[in-house]
């Protein structure tokens, strides 16, 4: 219910859009509803006596099931009013016909990739926060899915700053396709995914896509439009590599944080033999220097960011031992997670 | 730390108020804060070398100090700058000179009464929301504490509600005194009481309480006036007496409270040998009737409520066993907790 009753809106002009429909549907009751851009539909188990079908209120239905205590409970329809009875109850929700409930639509039969829900939900975690959260550049505001033989290359950028992950699917796709999903689509996916474990079925039309996965479906359009070719933004060479630990890396990150006020700027420093020094200033606070220990490789190397994004990469890792990569204080840095290579992040620096 | 710059405002245009007084006191660190009507005094173990004080902003350095990894830190002052320093960190935090920090006014040496702080925390618990929330009617506005031999009755209403809890005392005070004291002071202390185990000291001047508690100091103003007759209303006698559980309850008032749309209005009706019917209804959303089966003594009744009002009691008691007491549609209800007589709860049906 609460997967259904997410994707639908609250004081939609158009009634209907704010409701749930309730469906019999051979010998289960299904739920569905729609923004016209994401649909969901989730299956319940039921005993059938009679078919039938109306929209109710999914605000309502929603905090109303919420609340109930479990047990059984007995659905009617009396046209359009939906009532509720069990041994304790009894609740008439006011709902529309569901003749008006716009349709939702079907995609292909037949799957194009399977992926593990907790492979594929990993892979999110670690890219999906790094899409521009504006629509004036559509394309990148979605997510980049490349599906080829028997991955799925997955990356999310805002221009300044990317992430990319690569997942493994079950089985080889039978051909290469790649598609931009919008990040509310896989927002909404994500939650979808929970706790719950099994394969993800992922189908795909001209124009949409459709992830399959326990009783629950998501349809959505895809973002029309090219991908920028991000690959070629990614460096080859670095000058510095420090390996260091990711919780003192956040907290170093917090500490000087509070001193950077509004600028969000922190200074970086990698120091051979010695570490990593984090550090931030300003007239007002005043100013706050970390050093950590870390393996620093290669040359004495400087650069400022916007901590916000490291911090957004650093959260979103699991493991502890990270790789930061520097050129210079003007180029393109990248984090790394040591010993896996299916993962990587680049943020440019700040020039001042 | 965190008790301390709760209570200071932030942008509050006389700068030093929004600081936090670090100072050196016979061996310890004593941080504290006022807003002019509260003022916070703690104390936290250190080594002092030298003695020294400054204010720090108070947001600034609880944020800073909560995101520290827990190792021993060196503060120093230079002037109106504090430093922090350990092995990986240097922080100079800009600040102020401690001169210009608001005296926090000092009661007297000798506690008025003693109370377990856990018997204390319930106490408030089950009475401290139900006083008025605006400040138009101030004694009302504040909680009513009235200590009488080893008894400290408190009380809050807001004029449709009233609840009563008698506390017991360590030990008898050695003269009757009722106060009214802020609702904002309350709160704070009841933070401050946490999860925290001992006796709460409580001192008075002419027109201040302070709490001690733990290591930290509570001070406020009292409310000037006279706290309502609140006795006076009440009753003696009901007509019904409905015994039921606690949670079918809240479950059967969440319920109807999604049907009861703008209006708050709940029905109870109690029915003898069945139960207590809880129901709402409105045009727009439908209709929701739970009957909880409870034992019922007296006569039929039946009387329309602002949910929200009985919610507020029933979420802050522990046990599920209550009794709900009614005279007609018009006359105050009451709530009491089967088998403890020191609580009470008064709450008005809405007339229609």
């Amino acid at each position: 219910m609460f997967v259904v009753s997410r994707v639908v809106g609250v004081g939609n002009p158009l009634q209907v859009l704010n409701n749930i429909l309730v469906k019999t549907d051979q010998g289960r009751i299904k739920l569905s509803s729609t923004n016209l851009e994401i649909g969901v539909n989730t299956w319940i188990g039921a005993k059938i006596e009679e078919e039938g079908s109306l929209t109710v209120p999914a605000k309502l239905i929603n905090e109303y099931i919420n609340n109930l205590p479990t047990d059984n409970v007995t659905l009617t329809t009396q046209e359009t009013v939906l009532n509720l009875e069990s041994e304790n109850y009894n609740t008439n929700i006011k709902g529309l016909s569901a003749d008006d409930f716009p349709i939702i639509p079907q995609v292909s039969d037949e799957p194009f990739a399977k992926i593990d829900s907790s492979e594929f939900k990993d892979a999110l975690s670690e890219t999906i926060w790094a899409a521009a959260n504006n629509e004036t550049q559509p394309e990148i505001s979605g997510i980049y899915f490349n599906f080829e033989e028997d991955k799925l290359r997955i990356a999310a950028t805002d221009r300044y700053r990317l992430a990319e992950r690569v997942a493994v699917l079950k089985e080889p796709v039978k051909m290469m396709r790649e598609v931009i999903i919008p990040s509310r689509t896989i927002n909404e996916l994500y939650k979808i995914l929970g706790t719950g474990v099994g394969d993800v079925e992922i189908f795909f039309s001209e124009s949409q896509v459709l992830f399959k996965f326990e009783e629950t479906e998501l349809i959505s359009r895809l973002i029309d439009g090219q991908y920028p070719p991000y690959k070629e933004i990614i460096p080859k060479a670095f000058s510095t590599n420090i390996t260091t630990n990711r919780s003192e890396f956040i907290h170093a990150l917090k500490a000087a944080a509070l001193f950077a006020s509004d600028s969000y700027n922190v200074n970086i420093r990698a120091i051979p033999g010695e570490g990593m020094r984090v550090a931030a200033s300003s007239v007002a606070a005043g100013e706050n220097t970390t050093l950590i220990k870390s393996e620093v490789h290669g040359s004495e190397n400087n650069a400022i960011f916007n901590y916000r994004y490291i911090l957004d990469c650093l959260n979103n890792l699991k493991e502890e031992k990270i790789v930061l990569k520097l050129i210079n204080d003007a180029s393109p840095a990248m984090i790394e997670v040591e010993g896996r290579n299916n993962y990587l992040y680049i943020v440019m620096p700040i020039k001042i």
